[in-house]
Order: C-alpha cells, then structure tokens, then sequence
C-alpha cells in the first residue's frame, strides 16, 4: 500500500479549495491535513463549506510558517496574485511541493507580470522557469518540478485546441480570436454586485475587453508552439450559470492544408490523453461539467476555422488540474481521484 | 388634460425603486421630478439602473427636507424600515402624498413592531392608523389617505386569498401554513454572500423559518377579517430565479362547507377587480412575472384546503401595489400605468 | 380620437405572438380582433397562453381566407418560413396590410431563399422588393409598404451597429465575425429534446455553426450598406436563460480610420432614433430585457475592432420591431405601445 | 481482489441511468456489461448521453430475455411502471439480482398500485414482500433480498426525516404536510411542452396537488414505523434548477415531548450512517447536489414543528441509493462508488 501524501491546502475558502476538497477526498493517496484561512475565528471547514458538512474534520488555521509545513508533503496554494508568490518560496525552502493556483508563475517575464497585474512582483527570480501545468503539453518538465504553475481557465481552454494545431504548422497565428463564455464561480467567493444573482441571472455580458490579464498567458505559451508572435484577441463572457467555459475560436488555415488536417492533428494528439476528447459533435459545456474533460472540435465556415472548446472552469480549469498536475510530480496514475 | 402628478422617489438606487420608476415612466398622469440616495457624488440615474439608459434625465440628490418638496405632489419612500419613519413624517407635513415601501406603518401596535424590527418606531403616533395598501381590501380608506403603508410581498400573497374566506367565515383561523417560494430579488440589491450568484443558483432552502417579520403582519391584516385570532406559520424560500413568489396555503374548512364553496367566494369578491385573477389552473409565477396580477386557485387534497396564489414580488408585491395605490389616493383609474 | 386598427394575428400559438399581444394590449390605437391556429378545438388565447388569462376574450379560429379580413386591417403573420408566404398574397389582396414575421420576404432573390430554406419560394414574384423592417435604416420604405418583412433577430443585432460603420466607410467588409450567444425563447414554443429543461440549463453551446440561416440574411442587408461584398462568419450560440441576445463582433478599421470615430458615427447616426442606445459601458442583455431598445458599444483590442449589441431577441427582435414598423406603416408615433 | 459485478441496466437512455453509469464506472467492484434501450437503431452509449464520450464503450442492446442474462449478474431496471414489473420476474428466473427504479413493488398492496397507477400489475404475487430500498431504515431485509424496490425520490426526503421520529413516538402522524420543492430533471428526460426551457425557467408552480402517487408510497411507508395511519398532504412545486428535492415538512408533537428531543433523536438514529446528515443549519439542496447525503434539520414556529430536508433526486433519491442497495446486496462497504 502507497503511503499517503499529507496535503496542506493554502487559502481554503474559496470556490476552488472547495472543488479541489471534494477531489481530493475521492483520492485514494492523499490525505489533507490541514487548511489555512485568515479568518481570525478559526472556523470549521464545514462552517465556511456547508457542502462539506461531516466530510472532513479540520478547521483553518493561519498559515505561519514556523508551524505549517509539519505534517504536511505537499501545498496546494490558492491565494490571490502577489500574495501567492509572497509565500511560495518559503513553502519550497521547507521542502514542500508546491501547486499554485494563482498567476504568480505563468508568465515568462517579470515585466510582463508587473505590467499585467499592477504590481511588483515579490518572487522574481523564479520567473520564467515554472512548469505550465498543462500536463497534456508539458508533462516531462512537470514531472520532476517542485513547483507547477496551475493554468488559468480560459487560457486552458484556448491552449489545449491551438497547440497542437500550431505545433505543428496547420494554423495562422495571426489573427486569432478568442470568445470565451464562463460560469459565474469564475469570479470567485466573495460578495460583489456584478455578481449578485438578480444583476447577473437572465442576462448576458462581455468584460474586460481589450484588458482581460489571461491575453498575455494565452500568447506567452502559444508562441511557444508557433514560430511566430501570437496577438490573441480575447473577449470574456459571463454567462448564468454555475460553471463551465466554452471558447469559440476563429483563426485561419495556412495555405494548402485542408479542413481534415486540423480534427485529424487534433485526433492523433491527444489519442491517448485521457482528460482530451476530440469529438465531431459540437461540445456544450454541460458535457464536461464536474469532470476533468476537455471536449473540442474543429469547423469551417466561409474559409475561417472555428474550433469550439469546452471545459469546466472549476476543474479541468483550475482543480481538476491541480490534481491531475499532483498526479503526475509523484508519479500516481494521471486519473487517480479525477474520474 | 390632466395635469401631471409631480413625483418624488426617496431611496430610489434599489429594485423596487427601479420597478416603479419603469412602471411610472408609461403612467400617463405622472412626471417623476426629483430622486434621491445617501450616495455622495450624485449619480445620473442611469449609472445606477443601466436599464434605464436614456430613459429619465435625473441625478441623484440628498433628501434635504427645506428643498425636497419643491416640486413635489406625491413621494414614494423606498428607504429601510425605520430610516422611513424618521422621514415621512416631516414630509406629510410638507404636505406631500406619502406611499411608503417600508414596513413602519404595517403594523398595528408599536409594542409589535419594536419587538419584531428591534429598533424604536420614529413616528410611533401615527401607528395604527395608517391605510394598509391593498385596495382590494382597503380601498375606502386609501382613497383618502395622505400616507398609505405599502404591503409586504409575502401578506399581499397570503392576505389575497385568504381575506374574503375569512370574513365569509369558510375557514379555520387555525391550523394556517404558508409555506411561500419567492425570487431573490426580494432580497434587494445588495451584494450578500448569501445571494452571490453561485451560492443561491441552481439550490432551494428556506430561510427565516419562524422569525421572519412578514408573520405578524400577516396575523395582524388577517385577524381584521376573521373572528378569532390567526398565528400563520408562514416558511419562506428562495427561489433560483429572479422574482415572483408561489404560495402555498394549507388550512381547514369550517364545518358544513363545502369545497366549492370557496372558489365561489373568491369568484364573486373579486369579479370586478382588475388585478386579482381567480383561475381553475394552478398558477405560476411566470404567469404574473412582470405584471400586478395576483393569481389565485383553491384545491382540496385529504380534507385539507390548498390555496395556491402568485405574484410578482416586484409589482403585485411592491412597485405595482404602489402605483395602484398612487391611482386610488388621487382619483385616478386604478389600472393606469399597469396594464 | 383616433380610430382604432383592427389587428389580426395569424399563426398565435407561439412566444412571439404572445409578446406581440402583450405590447398591442398598450397600444392606445390596436384592437385584436381575430386571432388563428391550425388546433381543430378552438381553444380560447388564455388556455394557450395563461399569462393573458382575463387579458383579451378571443379563441383561436382557423385561418379562412373567406372570412378572416372581415373586420381586420393589418395581420401580422407569425406562421413559419414557406408557409407564410403561402398566404400573405391572399392577404394582401383583401386589401389587408400585412407585417410577417417569417423569413419569407427577407432575402433579395429567389434562389438565395431556395438554397438556405430548401423549400420552393410560394410567392417568389414578391421577393425582392419587400421593405425590410428595421425603421432605423429603411423607414421611408416602410412609410409606404402594404408588406414588411420583419427582421430575424440575430440579423437585427448586427446589422443595427453595422449598417452605419459600413455606410460611412469605417470599416471593412471582411473579415467580419458575428459570435451571437441568444436566450432559449428563440427556438420556438414548441418541445423538443435539445431545449428540455435539464438539457440546455446551466449549459452552453454553439449551433448551426457555418449553416445558420441568418447568415446570407445578414449578407444582404450589409451588402446594401459597404461597396464590397461581405461575407459574415456567424456563429449562434444557446444561452441558459429565457430572452435576450448578444452579439460581439469582430472586424478591422480601415486605413486612417481612429478608434473614436466608430463610436462618433453611431452616436450621430442614432442620435434622434428612440430605440437605439449608444453607450460608453457595454451593455448586458438584462439592460434591454422586456425592452424595444438595441444597446451599442465599441471597443478595440490590439487594433481590432470589437462591436457589443444587445437586445431583447422577443421585442426588438422580433414582436417589438413588427409593432414599431406597424406604427410607421400606419403614420403612428413610432414609440407607441413600445415603452 | 474481489471479482467484479457484471451489472446490465435495462432502460438505459434516461437520466437516472446517466447518473448510475457516472456513479458505477467509480465503483471498483463493477463492470457494467449490458445497457438495453427500445431504440431500433442500436445507438452507442455516447450517442445518447454524450457526457460519457469515450467513457464507456458499448451500444444499446434490446432487453432479449434468451440473451440478456449471459455476462449479467445483476441488473438495475430502469424502465416505467408496469413496463418494469413485466420483465422483473424474468430477470429474477435467470437468478440475477434487480434493483428496480420503477414504482412497480414499492406499495404494499396491488390494489393500491392499479387504484393509483391505473393499469394491471404484471407481477401481482411478488408485491408486498419485497425490501423498500432505504438501507437505513430496512438494512437487514435488503441484505438478503434478490429484488429490492429502489424509493420513489419525494418519498425518501420525508421517510428518512420523519421516521425515526414516528417509531419513537415523539411526533402525531396527523396532520402531516410534506411541501416539496423539485428540480426539473425529476421530470424526465423526454420532450415535454411543460419541461420546455422557456416555460419553466424564471418561474415555480405547483403541480399534481391532491393527485400525486408518491402520497400513497410516503403513508404505506411511514405507517410501518407509527401506531396510526398517516395521510400525508403531499404537494410537489417545480422549481428551475437541474436537481434537488427540498422538502419541507409541518407536523405536530406529541404531548410532553419537547422540542430539543426531535434533533436528539435523529441525531442518534443516524449516528453511524454515512449518507443522512443531521444538522442545525437549514439545509439547502446545493449543500447536497451530486451526493448521496439526505440533510435535515427541524425548527420549531409557534409550537408548530418544521422539518427540512434535503436530497438530490438524482443520487439518494434515485440513482445513488439504487448503488447503496447494490452495496448491501453484495456485502459491499455501503460507501463504494458514492463517496
């Protein structure tokens, strides 16, 4: 019999600490230890997630650093930008594996982040040499990684369809639209009018146009699969619903490669990746929802490409990925707790 | 022609303001002059209800009580309990009409309202005295009242049909269930964790179960139409959906009735009622959504009576209760800006 | 006082017709008269349509052509594509005005028609020379026409901030993506597997994609407006919600072309149009729900053109939009029974 | 290694089989071997539920009584009333263990099921002896039956609450009012005009009042565990949301006992069960969506008691119980494939 892995969670209040819980507690090699809040009273787990009533008995504690690490292998971090990357190094001197949810380590570039996120960043040195932690693209680095990167959720959503087409010559990188429709637990667990059930139900909106901070993430590592710069234009949705992503993409064939190449690319590369599915059909969001899946194919219309891409953005968006990623730096079977 | 009402919308940044604003924009007897919000830097009315973009050109202003009823006939007052009666008073000395949101002048006694609201009532004097808005119920009174309390969306649902049973004598004050569905834009718009989109979403629960302050107001308009003394149980629940309320009444017939002696009752009280429709289908709320219907059936299951009544918590419920109000205080017919 | 028009409405059953009577029901100059359905047992509207439960007296009778234009001055037909023009010409030969609400007269050419709807045009003699009924482009057509075409609505929610741009030279014809995300009443009241309940909430999905319809109907009207020919790529998709529909669109600037003078040609050109809204903030579909409004931005991303419309797909797309080109066929003022 | 459970599920297309392939493909000791629908055209599992693309790899078969059996150990029928007692016995004959979803052996006595269900029972003699599947009230019985009636979903949120609080004499079996709040996949997956997105979204109604045949189920039930016979009053809401039964419950003490030993009670029954979950807090059906675990609390209002609970009638009320008695049939850890 395995031995446990003892996991700390790091930020545990929000919505994908607790979509990352219900994971783990299907794990069969994990156990978690313990959770950290900043709430100064201490709650019990089930107190903040009332979903999780009677399913594990810790309550949150602060994360001080002195004390954190005992009893605990590996960190799943899920604080805000900044504030992740201002604890990640001390989680790593402790000799602590490290996942971390925020965009902290996505970026190539110190200046980019700084640029992005507004602020300065508090672990520059780290920049630029943390695993992408999109197994299905780069498995062999996460593997012997002591800190991944966990992807952002559009991004994922955009990265998985386009890298292997770009890869591998069949696309234009340029111009690339990317019109993403997500679930509102996308904008997290906190109060905030926008997001208020009656501002919100019944309705349909883009945000962020033209300013989204997932553009500079999806470009950075597509460019890594396309000999040229990707300029991705990216317009977010909010849809009413709990959760799930669905990006429609428009780009252009090179010349002289045909519709079939593209669903065959696509086919062929992640035959046997578990958590891709290339269908004919066209994905709904429903299809993936609550699994680490993600679903896409590739049409035409008038010559332009369209490739339509569905996800869930708790899970293959940012949980399910975690775990997948946590499979994958201790060498357990990549689906262990994820189907 | 008939010249326009001049009105006022004291508090008017929240949902019910904004209802009533679009239900006054098509009266045809009404200009809306002035608004007001406690909000500092004095917001164009559409940057508040971006609904309505072009529709009304008005700024939000402090109410001051020395320039407030310059240019006003008729206030509707849509602030919280209690923060109302510290104003209305000084505005029917004004000598402005006063339709007041609040639950200040629903109750009878300000021993109830003190123990229920838990604060000191501001204009005590005038408690008990005050037209209950219903017209339906109340009509002599509110066509010469000065102040009239607007009804609560809950008693309206339950006080509809349950009135003329009572005062026909066909049903036992006791045992009364009122077990009510409404949606969450009866809670207001206010960011709350509670009623973030992903929380409340796709999820039913009840809420107040035995304290909400709807049950003594629902006692105390009841017992004016029953011989004995009414306790409701009254249960509320909150609905994935943006308004309406369902209730669903369950309580005993008098000896010797008959079943169909109900439906009777309500048919013929409300045969000329423009807004109470007694129907042979159950109601739902999408059938009332966005109208001043209030929809009522009656149905026997084991003896017991089932009432079942809809309305749109936002109309029936307060905005359009208002503006019916509003017609009945000045002479007006009762359906204008309604139908 | 005027005198009021006799309005038929053939084919009532479904979502737009009900809409339609909800805004004839204020119309201060329309009295419905007759009402048809192919249901051989007569119902009467409200057991079809509960919401209009003791709002108008009418039951559905078959459509005789012998007997229906007595008492009726303008139809509006609601029947499906192919069906309708089957009998507008009759229609219109009792010397009725007629507004349809089908596809039927909205293309330029016979063969267009045949190709998309894989039907044989049954009053293809007429194709060609029908206004199409978006008043804001095509009102002095309209002004005249015994026939109007009503707009589909997807079409409505491009061509409106389109038309203008290309008018004016702004931007060029292609690449020109249309990524519409519309609410569930566009597919119709009638049950079927893909809009069960559970299939299409909390979900979202592409359709049609490269086959839609609306595609060449699009094309045509553009094509009225830009010296080139467009060709849009429109990609439709089915939002969990109930109305609505926004289109985020896709296109480049022409040379010399700034960013501001987009939105400075849509604010002169809507400038005195009551039912388009120019605006700073982007606009969601709750803003316009129930509404005969369409709400316009323009943004730009990484010097790309990004167009955001809104509006309700029941009112301005379709019932809204018939009872404004009604108002201008018969001299009205074009905002009655419309806000 | 414990060999595995060859499972077939006959009537596979609907939504309680979906949610049984999603919980049984978890389940380490099953293999589901066989799925049958009626369709002629022999469809892949993932043509119909295309969420388990690439999960499952069989077709739907016709329920062949020669063939069936070969590679089957154990079936969950899944097919309508009536339809499902015609092919039991068959299936009991070739000495497979059934877990039938029907209602077909769940009343006690054939006259009640043709009063209620209105056809003749294929399978008269077997009714009445066979185990009612809430293991936590009849454990022992399901452990050595060979057929167990899997509960009727409304039925398990009031059974589990209220029968301890029966057999323990603390509370009146009249009146008992059980007022239920369901999502729409309750309802089916077939077209349905009722269960068309645009009719039941944004709205709650009532249905089936007086009329539904999970009333006679809940008093068969109950009066096993109560000295007198119950007659529940049973309404049924429907509520826009997937899934989810909230059930809302009105009954009265018996004399002397108090309030606080309700809670105690439960708590001790259900101490050691790990699927029902006894809290103070009012329970919600998010608390409970894709899980086995019924929630339930009881309040008090003006000596009324209010008992709620909560359910997802996919899972404990209906697929994941089916599992959970699968489980206790085979001498599994009750948990296997519901944790």
């Amino acid at each position: 019999m395995t031995d446990k892995i003892n996991v700390g969670i790091v930020g545990a209040t929000g919505y994908t600490a607790l979509e990352l819980i219900k994971l783990l507690l299907r794990h069969p090699n994990v156990q978690i230890t313990r959770i950290t809040s900043r709430d100064e009273s201490h709650p019990h787990l089930s107190d903040v997630h009332t979903s999780l009533r009677d399913r594990l008995d810790l309550r949150f504690e602060h994360l001080e650093m002195d004390r954190f690490p005992e009893g605990v292998d590996c960190v799943f971090c899920c604080l805000p930008h900044a504030a992740s990357a201002a604890v990640v190094g001390q989680l790593l001197d402790a000799n602590l594996k490290v996942i971390d949810f925020s965009a902290d380590y996505r970026l190539n570039d110190v200046a980019s982040f700084e640029t992005w996120y507004g602020v300065e960043h508090p672990d520059a040195a780290r920049i630029g040499s943390v695993a992408y932690g999109i197994p299905e693209l780069f498995r062999e680095q996460i593997k012997t990684s002591k800190l991944v990167a966990n992807p952002g959720c559009f991004p994922s959503s955009a990265i998985l369809p386009l890298a292997p087409l770009f890869k591998n010559g069949l696309v234009q990188s340029s111009p690339l639209i990317v019109d993403s429709k997500t679930g509102v637990s996308g904008a997290g667990r906190k109060a905030n009018l926008k997001f208020h059930f009656p501002e919100c139900n019944e309705s349909i909106t883009a945000y962020g146009v033209g300013t989204h901070r997932h553009m500079p993430e999806i470009d950075q590592i597509l460019n890594r699969f396309c000999g040229s710069e990707t300029e991705a234009v990216f317009t977010p949705h909010l849809v009413p619903m709990d959760r799930g992503i669905l990006s429609t993409i428009y780009l252009q064939r090179c010349d002289g490669i045909e519709e079939d190449q593209l669903m065959d690319c696509l086919n062929e590369y992640y035959r046997h990746e578990p958590f891709v599915r290339v269908t004919s059909q066209i994905p709904s969001t429903k299809d993936v929802s609550g699994t680490n899946f993600c679903d896409i194919t590739v049409r035409s219309c008038r010559g332009t490409t369209i490739i339509v891409s569905a996800l869930d953005n708790m899970i293959k968006g940012a949980s399910g990925a975690a775990v997948q990623n946590f499979n994958v730096m201790h060498g357990f079977e990549e689906t262990l707790g994820l189907l």
